[in-house]
């Protein structure tokens, strides 16, 4: 089962204009900055209780978060769902017919264990799954 | 302050077909159903820790929702964050120069009181605020 929402990834030409809303707005703590070269993404974190809002910047316009803006504009680019065992709930969501994008848990943000479903299952949401780090 | 995200809502073409992705694939408790003319929606709340998944599927071609799937396809369709006193954060939002698309909060799902803000002041992310009701 999942625990709860881990984050809703919202995609931003800049993070830093982002953060106006986010962090001084909408008062949510930044808590981790990164640049994740494997998603082609600069990443931020901010805290709201037990869940986070992830803010992601495209390196370049050719990495896929690069293409959905220009496709679609900023906005909401993917949900994540927190789970304690991410290898057991990747074998559930295979045998429930549903086509994940990672066969095998990668390394994420802040040391996570991450993996995405394919959205043409899972009603065009780009749906991950994060196992976090022991120590988040 | 926001407590937590409250919801993230889904658009999908019919709410019966993607329960069978939520409810039974992601494990997911279905706890509401309503028809919420005054928004063209039916919809369904299900539990996810403290959160909660919204399903909207459009009464009409011509409601918001129904728009937006003309637009979008089936996806996510907000963020909604949770608030224990909805009328102080408006006021914030307000100072903060966010202009809003309801004033004064109206009652949403399951007798919560909700607001919206204009997506073009929050970087492209329609986004509400609820109060739920005080027996949820």
């Amino acid at each position: 089962m999942f625990d709860r929402i881990d984050h809703v990834g919202i995609a931003v030409e800049a993070i830093d204009p982002a953060l106006a809303l986010y962090e001084a707005s909408f008062e949510m703590k930044l808590v981790h900055r990164e640049t994740v070269e494997e998603q082609g993404v600069e990443a931020v974190l901010l805290d709201l209780g037990e869940n986070h809002i992830e803010l992601l910047q495209p390196l370049d316009a050719e990495s896929p978060v690069g293409r959905f803006l220009a496709r679609n504009g900023p906005g909401m680019h993917h949900i994540a769902y927190q789970v304690s065992d991410i290898e057991s709930e990747l074998e559930r969501l295979r045998a429930a017919g549903i086509e994940l994008i990672d066969q095998q848990p990668r390394i994420g943000i802040r040391g996570s264990r991450v993996a995405f479903a394919h959205p043409k299952y899972t009603g065009g949401v780009l749906t991950e799954l994060v196992q976090p780090a022991e120590d988040h």
